[in-house]
Order: C-alpha cells, then structure tokens, then sequence
C-alpha cells in the first residue's frame, strides 16, 4: 500500500540492493558499496516521512529490527564502530543506514558522507555476505 | 560513574554545550551551530560504545528520549527534514545527534557532514530558544 507522494519515490520505486529479509512493514536490504562490509538499510515499506509520523508500537519495531541489524554486523564482522543514521533529505521516506565502519575504511573516523581519505576496496566476500544474511534472518525469524 | 575507557573522552569530560535537560543518565545539549536551528544531542551520561551495549530497557529510554526531542523540534521550529545520526567514531561514546534540515541550511539535501553549498547563518533567535528548551524540558519531566 503506497502513501501519498509516493509517487517518483526512489524507495517505492524498483529495488536497486537484494532484500536480505521482509515482512509486510520493513524490509531489510544490503547496500552494494561494500567497502563498509556489512553494510546494511532498514526501509519502512510504507512512504512516511518522519519517525515521529509513525505509532510508538511500529516505531518501536523499526528500531527492533535496526538493533538487530546492528547486533549481527557486530557478530558476524566485528566492526571498529557501529553508525546508524536516518536522514533522508533527497528520499523522504523512512530508512535507517547500518553502517559498520573499520579503521580503513575510505572514510574512517569522518562520516561517510564526508570527503574520502582513501580508495581501496575491501569488499565482503560471497561466502561471508551468505553468513550474515542467513543470520539476521534467523535473529528475525525467531 | 565513568566506566573504563572514559579518560580523554570529550563528553565525559567538561560540558562544551549547554545542558537543557538531564537525569541520571542522560542528558540533552543544545549544539550551537544553529545555522541548523534547534540542533540538539542527547547523549547518555555514562561511557558506552554502541546501543547493543546497551539494556533492551536502557536503549528504548534513550530512543525515546531522541524522539520526543524530535516531535518537540518538529512542533517549534517545522523544519523541512529531520536527520538523525549516532556515528561516534571519533568519539565512541554513545550520542545522537537529532538535526533540523531546512531547506537553504548550508548543506541541505546533502548531510551535514558534506561539503556546506552554502555559508549563511540563521540562527535560532534568543527568544526561540527559551520556548523550545522550555517545551522539551516539559516534554521529558511529565
């Protein structure tokens, strides 16, 4: 069910990243600049602004979903620090960034949005991105 | 009580911004780069790196919290978008930034960590400022 000014909405639009896991309000999906391994987006399904436009019970949930997120990435790849942010300036529609940041990292200690400091690629590999997504849908599904 | 790690921490250290709001443990600042007017952080008191450190109880509080520093600056000051963000990597104690974006604020749609596209200054009036410490101190103390 889409909201009003859905319309040419970026995230209700086609998918660009391979959702890991969905239900019927989020879905989860893995961004491919992998450089930050693990990088993860929680989206609303719904085309809704703020998180404040939002019930305390699904806000609730959307943050429960987000920490389990960052649980797994902190598991699976022990990140140097964990950044969350949801800004959505260009995309008014709601969705959290999972950004597991490691010491080299084209960006590290600035935020990603920052200038780059270095252009290296450290990709997550096949066999390690299978892992991750198969354990946050087990945190999930349970 | 500062836990280990804490010594050369710029928030546990002294304040740099004025406290508007805080209990046991947490408080809310008031950023002054009000070019972004009604920029606030919440940070938790105590040296902690990441939310999944954190109780589930613990972390709901501190979410909590944000959100209503984001409904009473949405309330006061109808910014265009909200940003919300706890990156931490330079200073990995846990805070979260809750950011009103305007629409001619110097970097908007960009992020606040982006190169600025514009250097204006609007600040938050004196005036203004009192009416929304007021309101979020309300806010948190019912």
């Amino acid at each position: 069910m889409k909201s009003l000014n859905s319309d040419n909405c970026a995230l209700c639009s086609s998918q660009k990243y391979p959702i890991i896991w969905a239900n019927d309000l989020f879905r989860i999906v893995l961004i491919n600049d992998q450089n930050y391994r693990g990088y993860c987006r929680v989206d609303l399904i719904n085309h809704v602004k703020e998180m404040t436009d939002l019930s305390d019970l699904k806000r609730q949930e959307f943050m429960r979903i987000v920490f389990i997120v960052e649980a797994s990435l902190r598991t699976n790849l022990m990140p140097e620090k964990i950044n969350l942010a949801t800004l959505g300036n260009i995309t008014p529609h709601l969705h959290w960034h999972i950004i597991p940041r490691y010491k080299l990292d084209n960006h590290f200690p600035e935020s990603i949005w920052s200038n780059p400091k270095r252009s290296e690629k450290k990709e997550l590999l096949e066999s390690e991105t299978l892992i991750l997504i198969e354990y946050i849908q087990k945190k999930l599904n349970n």
